[in-house]
């Protein structure tokens, strides 16, 4: 199942530099483990903004959930979800 | 050039049935001529509504201008366009 | 899988008004439809408006956009959906 | 008396972890008591985000604002309420 | 039970001009009909509107549901619903 | 003159415990002193929220604005003002 | 007692020529007579809009609401009301 | 050239309370001096608000922007900027 | 005296067809011979809309609403202007 | 290709003094570098706001990206893009 989200990520100011550099590594690393293993499609950094608009294709709501709760960035981010499906249009 | 768009199409109710269903006709035809052309990288249906987030892979703005105002449904449709570019995590 | 979702109708004032009765009817006859088979699992009216908040259990999005998009009131209704799942507190 | 609730939780950076944890221990056990009680009627987890749909089943205005401020996230928390009522759709 | 109602009127300019007087005269006296009966306490004006805003003393949400959408301009108007409670400095 | 008031009270979470308390008790009192003295005509809480919606029938907008500017808690507050008269239809 | 109005006309554009040109005339009238008269303290014209930004020195919020009302085009506008007082570094 | 530009303070609460009434008093001496001067031309408060609604008459858009970016409150307030010129029913 | 004012164009689809293209005919000759004449200094499409987003450089506010307001899809318009000067770091 | 850039800066209070005029002079000169460069092409101040307004003439959203990512103020800053181009009465 598909879905849009949105994220929008704002460190604070005032948060350890070591404790940040090892989030953000860790976001990315735990990024890269679901975009190989399928269920993190797509990513795209919105340009001007420190945010990216993703799609999931997942098995339930539960397991997205899981996936976004679970993002070393979670505490610091917005979050918007779209469920998705097929257009019919698409070829 | 990447730009994630999203279309919300609202159809007067008095337009003539004729037409109606001849534009939705065209619009499908165009929108899968560009995909199959590749600039229409992706389209989904947003669940529950009758809308679409789709991702554009164009040369310019000028060109992503030219098909979004050639579309049959642009009188119609109320569109949103952000800027994408490579996520540095991308795989 | 569950879903929220807030359906507020607004039914055109020039509507054919046995047109409107007949789809008040089929809306009323489908909702009751999916409610015995379980995918409707709630549905509540909003005090002081034509507007429900219904929740609903089934198997995909593919699956929930079928279902709203066949709703005989979908051309007059504005909808959203918002994707849920257990919580850890449920008992 | 039905009421849809909202709880959109934000727990602040810097509130000293044996707080936190005895405070959103304390909100769980508050929780699963009304829900045993029967006025908690139902919890769901929105997807994405550290927030709650709820529904409540309450005697009173009163009880439900009673309920509601004595929640031990409530300084941590917005709320938003809806009055429902039973849907003349409904099975 | 307390609520607070705000209504935000907006006739159709093309309503049959009979039709209007007929539906605000109806208006009047059901709103009066209200107040003499104690559910709908107080109605004041906002200045610069076609709306008002009321305070409504009612048995339960499903009370509110049935006075509200029995209301003669309830077609033509936006409404909006506050729950209300007894406020610990009130004297 | 009559006006509608909603104050959305937010206290900072750091405000030393002695000074919020002292606050608190001070609003209390003065909100008192204004119901008996006639011109807080009506206060009431919002259910889930640290807020009431009151009325204030006052001598002019300078009388208003000196009493809500002199509130302990006007420091920590959102305060909405709606310009109110006598509507037609009140018994 | 002072007021910031700020009024946005739109007036439809099936309005009967002869009527809308009457309208205006009636408004632009009856607006110099309270001008005159001292109540219409100020007008200005938004620029690049339809709309004006007036101040009322009116006795009362009822009479404010009096002479809103029967402005010819108030049937053609969306106003919004600011009460204000003196201004105390004001000379 | 006239102008309306409404002013919403928001002075820090940990401010040091003698630069707090430095700037107070050094705004209020600004404010009154270019009142004096003309380009000042109305300054009311907003009932309830630590906010102005003022008009300034001024030469041009640098001359309202020097003086604005000049205020002693300048770095505590939110400016709304709305460029006005004469209305054709002014007397 | 520079402006920044976009335009959001929305032509009624039941305007006179001879009549829309007679409009839209003048407003390009009318931008154009302003543009030449250097008051309308810029005018960019923006990407997916019938809008543009434009840069006056005229002699006053009352300059800049004379323009607008002879504008041949004045009426048909949505038009936001916000007053622009000088920058420090422009070269 | 064309992109309006609107930046609203908002430097913490809090931030070391020699920091920000640090900050605020790489700015200047960044900014000046690219406007030599001709990317960006025109930079104007928002009156009343600490913000600007800007064109900028890319090869590409990824160079976009790159170039208001890596402003000195970024971090200080809420950014809005909007994809332009050429407008068809332009000369």
């Amino acid at each position: 199942m598909l879905f849009q989200v949105r994220m929008d990520v704002d460190i604070p100011r005032d948060l350890d530099p070591a404790l940040r550099e090892d989030v953000v590594a860790r976001e990315r690393a735990y990024s890269q483990e679901l975009q190989r293993g399928g269920e993190w499609a797509h990513i795209w950094r919105i340009v001007g903004h420190y945010s990216n608009i993703s799609i999931f294709d997942v098995a339930s709501n539960a397991r997205l959930h899981e996936i976004l709760s679970a993002l070393p960035l979670f505490p610091y981010m917005r979050i918007e979800v779209t469920a998705l499906t097929e257009h019919p249009s698409a070829i």
